[in-house]
């Protein structure tokens, strides 16, 4: 996670829900256990930290309460950056036929089809909040989305497979921008 | 190796054959001696261990039996992925004229032409190995192939000659994707 | 930073000025604290050093009393260099739309706009300094510039700072340069 | 250094010629001091070494007699490769404009052009360095060459001097090819 940007969350506690997550405004490659605050449902600080939890607080809670997922991570790296501007147009990346799906949670076989939607970027938490539950209700099958010129979110049971979901969408995002360059060049 | 993708094998004995062999499921980054499986010829773990031997196990019996290879090593790459995809129609991949072929073993000069087969993927392994059996005995002379969008395949006497056959069919794609790429803008 | 390419300063007393330098010809990746040079505003070294302080540190000075920056990176990659020279003839490079615009220093929101002039590269210290100050003159509210097939130089009220400006930047402009690449091919 | 490819050599003495000199076959990374052979002008061993010295050892030999240099290195990279082959018809490539080139030992500016002459590759080596011998003699002012679908040889007075030049040199080239694919898509 480069410089301060991405984020982290993993559920502590469903009732009343809890969430570790990562501060605002901190370099995520230098995060330390210490660092890590607890939000309530509302985003609010429950632990004992004078930090400000991430503006994008709210997105995780959403994912987590709407999805059930133990944990949710957010990642900005340049090939999900310029593919989410890229498809933007069409609402979303259609991802097919790869082994490497096979590695996202419930896919049995290569001949799966990912569509992992794109949704468009804002600094109105809320509304996105709300953009992202109505994109996740029509697509309840995906295993993450993206956000326009921003990034990919993606969740899992817990931290690892989370964590391997980003690994897996980012291999594939890669391989599909760079299979547009070549396709077009072996024409 | 990425998240739990890719896998390997090496020859322990030959008379019944045993091969050690990589477990399904485990991040292969993490991958530690005592997580190593001992298998038999029909993939039946013979090693005191409750793990679930690979999935793609009968492939690496049948390329150890069929060329008496020592080890075999299986990559997921995003330009070995991209290539696989992108030559398909060509049923290959053909690498000539490179230094780097030499040290692919028996290679005596930069003259030497490598015929890299695709295979198209499958999850029916029975049938998978059935395909990559007939593609070899086709093609004797090849140091690997390639299953369609999923990734490479390579082998040697020992892991240390598989593992070099990997980096130089690995660096040979790369440099074929972005000559492909270069070439075009260079007309 | 690669070889003895890049260089540092950062203010150790603004009344005099005083700087803290990077000296010529080191390899950068090596820099000890001890190697660290002192300077005055005309780029004399006022610490016990027999080193010369760096080609460009009339660069960092006149940037540092402008802007009153505490500190200044300049550093030479790949994308920055071919971006400097590609839109060289458009004199900067627009960066708009992109979350990650929100970790430049005063930006809140990925809907700023950011232009980084591009400036012609000369030998001639006193006159390329000339030659930033009107750019920087003109474009009050820029994070950093580019030298023609040179580099990128950005600055902040602290070295961490600086350097998060300067991975935004490279990121944003990796970005900018892929995805006119695979804009082109999606067409 | 990737598998077992690329070497390098450097001046033990001159009168009579003494190189320290790679061992053929050994993968680089894993080189130490005690692999390393000491070879006289004809390339035979001249230390207590049972190995191989590398084929390319008449090349070492070659430039070193020819151009005075202390150490000579050559890498096999995907840049330099690829640009090896898509201008070998020009029969070289010219580096020109770029603040990197300062790097280069002589280099005083920008301005300075570098034309990087590319050589058929071949197995013949006394047939190889008499062609390179040809090239260096035409292309005094040069800081190395390609040789065709093959690699880069650089060298300098000392092995620090051809590091510094096979990275500016590498980081030129990637330039350079990067730049060829995006000045295509601007037009």
């Amino acid at each position: 996670m480069l410089g301060t940007s991405g984020n982290l969350s993993a559920v502590v506690q469903r009732e009343p829900l809890r969430l570790a997550m990562s501060p605002s405004g901190v370099d995520k490659g230098e995060l330390t256990a210490q660092q890590v605050l607890t939000i309530d449902e509302d985003a609010r600080i429950v632990s004992d930290h004078a930090a400000k939890p991430s503006d994008e607080s709210l997105l995780h809670i959403r994912i987590t309460k709407q999805l059930g997922a133990g944990a949710v991570l957010h990642t900005h790296s340049v090939w999900n950056t310029m593919l989410s501007d890229l498809y933007a147009a069409d609402g979303g990346i259609n991802i097919e036929g790869y082994e490497m799906l096979k590695g996202l949670q419930g896919v049995k076989t290569h001949e799966h089809r990912e569509w992992l939607p794109i949704i468009d970027n804002s600094q109105d938490m809320p509304a996105l909040a709300a953009a992202i539950a109505a994109t996740l209700e029509r697509n309840k099958a995906t295993h993450g989305f993206l956000l326009k010129r921003h990034g990919l979110y993606s969740w899992g049971d817990n931290l690892a497979q989370a964590k391997r979901h980003i690994e897996i969408l980012e291999f594939l995002l890669e391989t599909l921008g760079r299979t547009l360059l070549a396709e077009n060049s072996k024409r």
